[in-house]
């Protein structure tokens, strides 16, 4: 049973796969007594993939074990700590380390269940808190709403009392009924301020942009303000990202103006909701006042080409090197076991890739190169200011020959790779192609191939 | 270090997440003595991602946990024995359960260099055989072409030198010259043959279909033909595939009749090459010749639509419904625990799914019931004659309440589902949208909650 549970546990997803904002929620809702609240989520989908009219249900399986495993290690733990605030309560993590989905409820449609649009599809129950979940009663009394100086000196403050008072005058400079913006909306403001007074962002677009958010934000941000603290920024997540942040900053103006509060002009505007290339472009023009831009699910799933289609083509064999041949020129393959070179101009600026023969010498800097450009009729001659292999030895005869670099590592060097590349070449709208060429030998090789073609060039099973 | 790798083994890919092309491959060189030759691959893409002009190399950790860490198990051997060939030779699984990638070399760019179309972006040589890649020279002397007829009675036959007195009579009767099919994909067919003589399917198109990969599948078909043995079918990879298998069908009808043998006509026609949706219809439609279609990557990645949208929203705080208002009326939640009903019609067909509280009684068969359909502005009435609950109770506190369906349970329920689906509603083009309603009580819920909006809905911290 333990050993079955172990192996369930490997297979399933591990708890911290999930985004970090469901840790500043949790610790949100710890801080505010509400752990032990029950609650029923819902989940269901708008629309219907494909422009179908239909979905099959299925992951049950994937949900159920990841409940009966779930369980935050102290690893997991020491990592949430890590990115929490340093002043986080230590008493969070002893409640995330008690915590489990022994108090979870799950009605489900059955796997292949046919689905629609707005119904739901899965039901959660949740009395989190995992060993306490016996006693779910909420915590009676009074939450403290009591907010300390950034400075630490000086008497704490009623933080929800101070958002009160600064809401009127917030609503009396935009001309806005003070019972205009949603009190859900600014408890829940409130609730995050208190847990996170040195990282307040505010979600605007939940009710209204204009009439709710904008003016529960600059209440709570003003009123943490007069404690030294200063928030740090908005996120919409809804309608014109673009045309929202321009009119935002203009109330931002205003208002830091009339409160004297000039940081308050230049507040981050993040903003975020399904952004692919396109609006990441739009997003990022001249003159934006978007700051920040959280992209999701194109990053995960590269909606407009989830696939590369990849070839993995027999070149040689015991030594001797083979060619596909066919009427599809695009579909030909290179014979021969390869080495591959970059050439570089002497500003570093990338001029071409050259695929030659293992054998041959290498490129060397400073002489010129005659070379055939793929797809061209004619060669060509280069003279690189310096010459980079491209291919390195990383197993060999299954030992691995150099450490593996770790993912930091990765990242700068593609960074680099990224910098060194013109924008011609890396731009969204018709780039300009890079050029690979072949050296005269493997050139030579390839003709004679092709000459003999097609019966004297055996390749076998390589689809 | 034990502990280390077998952590590495368990993150690593495991090495029968592959097709079961690769096995049957496998099989085929072994048979034909080639398993110890040593050979090169390289792995390289032909266009660029999101039509841009280069890419980024990854993925190098990934290889590395695979090859060092590749072995097949027990259970992977026996899953393999049950699905090749019964009369596989038993040496062969014993080859692969010595497998290991200690003969493997890997040359490959860095982590994050950028890459370019046509250019080695990884190469890759083996000397598969595990524990004897140290003695790797191939296999001296002739390879067994000798095959027994199917019926186990009369003398073998040597398959190749019959392959070649067929085609030159393939050759007379297509009006093709005896040189022009490739000898090279010729022997590719009969190792085939060789190793799946009861399983001979070949892929057509790697040099050319009409002047080459046909001829050479009619010749080795009628080989085998005279044995008693018959292919299965014939595979295209690539060009319009439905104009090729009119063709190829034609030609199967005049062979067959010319050759006397009436089975060939009705030779099964596969084809392949990155299918989707609407491909899949034309393949399919009235009078297409294609009889079996593979479908990989649009299968696995979803291009039209790599994910979907789904939302998870909180409908209830101890006991009390809580409802999200907001000025995007397609934005709105719908409140409170629910229960959820499928209405049937006498027939069994589908009539509309009705969301409920989870307090209200269900909905009756043969009895009228009052439903507010979503996004209509007038309610109607509906008398089912089935009514199916939909959701069912999988965990409760944390425990599995019945055990969870196989896989193949679920498939075969999701079929079930799909047949109850009219085809208006299964079409791909413009299907008809199914109908959800809200029961008068729920709907009477949403209606009081938003005539008290939006001060009076508490709901917090849900974005």
């Amino acid at each position: 049973m333990a050993a079955e549970q172990d192996a369930e546990g490997r297979a399933a997803a591990r708890p911290l796969l999930t985004d970090l904002y469901q840790a500043t929620m949790a610790l949100g809702y710890w801080r505010a007594g509400r752990a032990q609240d029950q609650a029923e989520f819902e989940l269901f989908f708008r629309r219907c993939p494909f422009g179908g009219a239909f979905a099959l249900a299925a992951g049950l399986r994937d949900c159920v074990r990841f409940l009966r495993t779930f369980r935050l290690r102290d690893a997991d733990v020491q990592f949430l700590a890590s990115v929490l605030p340093p002043d986080t309560d230590p008493a969070f993590f002893e409640h995330l380390r008690a915590l489990d989905c022994s108090g979870v409820t799950v009605r489900a449609l059955p796997e292949g269940s046919l689905a629609f649009p707005g119904a739901a599809a899965a039901s959660v129950g949740a009395t989190p808190g995992g060993a306490a979940a016996g006693n779910a009663a909420p915590l009676p009394g009074q939450l403290c709403q009591m907010l300390a100086p950034a400075a630490g000196q000086g008497p704490t403050v009623d933080l929800a009392a101070s958002v009160e008072t600064w809401l009127e005058r917030v609503c009396a400079h935009l001309g806005l009924g003070v019972q205009e913006p949603h009190r859900g909306e600014r408890a829940a403001f409130v609730a995050y301020a208190l847990a996170f007074p040195r990282a307040f962002q505010g979600l605007l677009d939940t009710y209204s942009v204009r009439r709710s958010g904008l003016p529960n934000f600059l209440a709570v941000a003003l009123a943490l303000e007069g404690l030294g603290y200063q928030a740090v920024g908005v996120r919409l997540d809804s309608g014109d990202l673009l045309q929202q942040a321009q009119e935002i900053r203009g109330v931002f103006r205003t208002v830091a103006a009339q409160f004297r509060v000039p940081w308050l002009e230049s507040v981050p505007i993040t903003v975020s909701n399904s952004i692919d290339e396109e609006e990441l472009a739009r997003l990022a023009q001249k003159g934006s006042e978007v700051n920040g831009i959280g992209i999701g699910t194109s990053v995960v799933t590269c909606p407009r080409q989830p696939s590369l289609g990849c070839v993995y083509k027999l070149v040689s064999v015991g030594g001797q090197p083979r060619m596909k041949l066919t009427e599809d020129p695009e579909k030909q393959t290179l014979p021969g076991s390869k080495a591959a070179f970059r050439l570089l101009g002497s500003n570093g600026s990338l001029l071409m890739d050259v695929l030659q023969l293992a054998e041959e010498p290498p490129p060397q800097a400073g002489q010129e190169l005659r070379v055939w450009p793929r797809g061209a009729q004619e060669s060509c001659t280069v003279r690189p200011a310096h010459v980079e292999p491209l291919l390195r030895l990383w197993v060999q005869q299954g030992q691995l020959c150099e450490p593996l670099p770790s993912l930091a590592e990765s990242r700068a060097f593609a960074q680099l790779s990224l910098s060194r590349l013109s924008p011609a070449h890396r731009r969204l709208e018709q780039p300009e192609l890079y050029q690979v060429a072949l050296s005269e030998k493997l050139q030579a090789l390839v003709d004679k191939l092709s000459a003999s073609s097609p019966r004297e060039s055996p390749m076998v099973g390589a689809a």
